[in-house]
């Protein structure tokens, strides 16, 4: 297994699938090409774990530079996904190792994610610990946003 | 009092000390500008508060999209900061009420911030839900992340 930078070409191996483990995605492969290119734009970059040419998981990170700790870089890991026939083989592991070495080498000073209590014994294993609490307001979405710019 | 998108500017009108109220901000003017043209390049919109040509608070937010929910976007709150001189005037709710008006306008489905047990009387007034956990890996800073290149 090998984790590398998503490519758009990994939209058609397996990388929407391995994603969907998660909640819905419902991109078409058309689609999902300009959500890959306006996430890079802005810098949220999305990593995968390959095996024999397919996607099999895949998580995400956006590098906030802060005004704050003189400018400092903070890592916000997102959407860690891995395809359900292959958990348990240390792929979701490898993934936020990955994640965390990249923060290390761009100097950001602490990593932040968000996740259910059923996988905080998995991320305390990885070195994380609960940190203050996680606020969520729901909105209705109201404009189909594949199609809006103003993300990128 | 006055709520705006933030221009290079206010760094010297009092927003480095507005911010400050959150923590040590450690960053000259000179020194600011680069971070705030960063922050912009990457998709980190910075708004203030100003009174009287002063400003007096803070908040930015971060627009994600994400491949799942269609390519749906979540609007990440960050770093809201008022003055301590002026706390108790409502410039926080303001701010954050300006925030979720310009989520809602571009369509995002959920916003996601992180506080204290102090503060989560505050946005559970403003229309926020305790959700899920945060977790926060701590790491030792590497590299002059203001001179840093790669957050852009």
């Amino acid at each position: 297994m090998r984790i590398r930078q998503m490519v758009a070409p990994d939209l058609n191996r397996g990388f929407l699938e391995a994603l969907s483990a998660l909640s819905e995605v419902n991109l078409t492969f058309e689609e999902a090409v300009p959500v890959f290119q306006r996430r890079l734009n802005s810098g949220l970059h999305t990593y995968v774990a390959e095996q024999d040419g397919t996607i099999v998981g895949t998580a995400s990170v956006f590098i906030e530079q802060k005004f704050l700790h003189s400018g400092g870089l903070v890592g916000h890991i997102e959407d860690v996904a891995v395809d359900p026939q292959r958990h348990g083989q240390g792929i979701g592991r490898e993934l936020v190792q990955y994640l965390i070495q990249h923060c290390r080498n761009l100097g950001c000073y602490k990593i932040l994610l968000q996740c259910t209590q059923e996988l905080m014994p998995f991320y305390e294993r990885e070195g994380f610990r609960k940190w203050v609490n996680n606020m969520r307001m729901d909105l209705v979405a109201t404009t189909v946003s594949v199609s809006s710019s103003e993300s990128a």
